[in-house]
């Protein structure tokens, strides 16, 4: 990794379609190099894929919640959690909770479903997302 | 929207380097009129970019956490987070607490570091995430 | 739904009582064609019905609170409450806490009466009502 | 208050547009000894009037929240909430919390403002309705 | 209850060995009517005792707490505070707990014993008592 | 302090008004040696005092509450409840909380006037008294 | 215990390879008179050994947390901790919560396994150290 | 760092005044090998001192405590902790709180005393220590 590797990683993080070209005339080398370096930061698994980011809030999932668990049975949370199709996101931590999950929902019916299916497994914190934010690695 | 446009997004969330080729032999469309789709997906903002996802525990940040705030004043919250290095995503909520943080960073020093200069906006409870998972959104 | 409709809803928000010709009046508009609008407000079921409100502080029930719950199976607490006497209101909500009750009661004694039968569906947390104010929608 | 006197209640609690004929029969009295009575409850204000119920769901104010504020100036607070639009009750109460507020609100860009502005008055904590019942007090 | 009683409970108050010739004196009233007036403070059960206050710090139970409650059986709760020695006065209360309990003990092992009896009862929360007040009632 | 002793000031804590004849029938002593052993137990402030206790609710003072504050400033606090009227006992203490009061007041007005002088010097959490029960110390 | 042991103490706390000799100087006695005193701490257990302190996030625990734990069974959860091999310290007090352990571990992995491990026996609340420091007792 | 090395350290961490001859029995190396390996550790630091340990509950300190505090300014609290002579260890910590201190102190008067200059510095929760344990670190 040095100070071009980031560069790269920079141009890729703000947009995946970004050809080796483009980010080639950035970083001043041929664009073989940089499919070269890129294919490296693929293999380490520095890169770990290409999304395409979907904004459901213009889809049918309006509301976004970041349930906040404290759970005896993290495990198990886990397991619905990350089988049930409104999670985007779950994550285990060790602080004053147990687990984070950030879903995208239909409405306040459908939230409710939910959590009476999340409560055998942790007390939730419900927090409804008014709005968010998303920084750059680099 | 329509039950194909919806197929294309899923491909798109998984890989957002397939061909339209690709999309099209899933989808049964010709790759002209998939084209055609993404880009009106793209043009009413329900797709809204491609991303590279990076690794950045492989790389110098392998402390990440999920900061919880109770805050009185969001805004000069939000003023500071957004422009720090090491936050990844913030989230305005409502809730028992009402600001969100997750950040990426070197090392139990520079956690300290960030704390210490976002507590004059409010009370952080800090939760290092152990492991985490992304699930799609189709 | 226009101006006038809001208007009307005002007034009988104000005045179940109000007759038509009042309502009238105030928005230069035929006793009729107001009778028309309202029966109109009622079958969409934006008046959902006409109520005298009573003052149970002044009858037996003086003691008003308002109690939250931490539930882990919040229908079986739904449906104690909702059939118990003393019980005025309940909102089943996504938050710190999972359940609201309102109630009016006779004494300590019944509150402690209440507290204790409820307990078994969730963690109450009591906070007796000082003072309150119920504002019009419009 | 006699059980006659409860039962014109209960009558008036659930239809405010009752006739008083349909409640004397009911309770077995003439119409002017059920207008008489009716009168006196009035008049000793256990009736404080009539109302018309408007579900603002279907209105433009889709969201329902209860707000618990902890709050070292309560009455300020107070001050700030009679007086907002989107406020439809408020209690002043004593237990782990002091103030809970009861709004409807447009959307979460509304939920958000109504919170930034109550902040300088409470910390609050924000409970989304998901569903509630109203009991008759009789 | 007239200022007169008042002022006898307000001696009996302070101390329970004044005799009715020192509180006649202050009352202007004859021995005898004084002590008339004490009988029926008694019998109403205004007066519900006389009681010698004992300093168990100076005896050999120097520690002193008030153990908070949450309970999710107050009753068995109640039923085994009553009955432990160590155990001065004990509360059922509504509000964020449950149940209040004074205790005075030997030491920081019978303390802990204390707790681990009342654990399977509810949840404490322990405060050391570091200095105290009693007010008089008059 | 001997078995004794302990007799003794299980008597008087039980009925201050107990004469030293009839402790005496109790310990086997002669009433002149009960008597001493009283004098020195006195001048040791083992017994502080003799007091009447009054049912503050059969008077004019139904509500009871113990008030648990977390303060910044537990001197200012402690100073406010000493002199106030409506304050039965009070206490410092060293756990989750810093302040627990226990008051008799008057009506839920009464009680918001005491939580809205206090709220300046500390966070109060009120839990209402809904029974009670004082153990005696032997 | 007279200020020369207090000396001594000083001295052993700070360095235990301390020659009686070198103490000998500090405390203007000869060495075997200094022999004599430690020799007694010893024996009235006031020094209860020495050790070797040793820099763990300097070997692989990299990772040093304290874990407080709202238990209802702490005897349970003591034989588990006090017998895992990253834990350093454990406390059993009484106070909001109930335990408190000190652990170092090798990595997040290690650290949600002991997590997962001590749940049965207890709500944990993580809090990760940035840093430390040690003061002398004299 | 091979395993003799860690046998070592065990050694020293159990009973620092273990000779080398002792421990080159155990590892099965030369007394002057043993010697060499311990000084590497040292100037590795690793090993970071030699300590006598005092039993502080036999001097004039019986009262060891927990505090945590919710600060918003540690630096200072900080400061005013490491300078007090009643303070043991404490702790920077990322998590529900943010400061962790361990105090052993001679009286509930001092107890109160350390708590009312902290104050300004954060908001402390107390937790007395019943009984604790220190595990070997090998």
């Amino acid at each position: 990794m040095d100070t071009i590797d980031y560069e790269i990683l920079k141009q890729l993080e703000r947009n995946a379609k970004c050809t080796t070209k483009e980010i080639a005339s950035h970083v001043h080398l041929s664009p073989p190099a940089v499919a070269e370096r890129i294919k490296k930061l693929e293999e380490q698994e520095i890169i770990t894929g290409y999304y395409a980011s979907i904004d459901f809030k213009k889809l049918d999932r309006p509301i976004v919640a970041l349930v906040l668990f404290k759970s005896s049975d993290c495990k198990k949370l886990s397991a619905f959690c990350c089988s049930h199709p409104d999670v985007l996101e779950c994550y285990r931590v060790a602080g004053e909770i147990s687990y984070i999950v950030k879903i995208a929902t239909q409405s306040v019916e459908t939230l409710e479903q939910f959590i009476d299916q999340a409560m055998p497994y942790g007390t939730p914190s419900t927090n409804i997302v008014l709005s968010g934010q998303k920084n750059m690695v680099f």
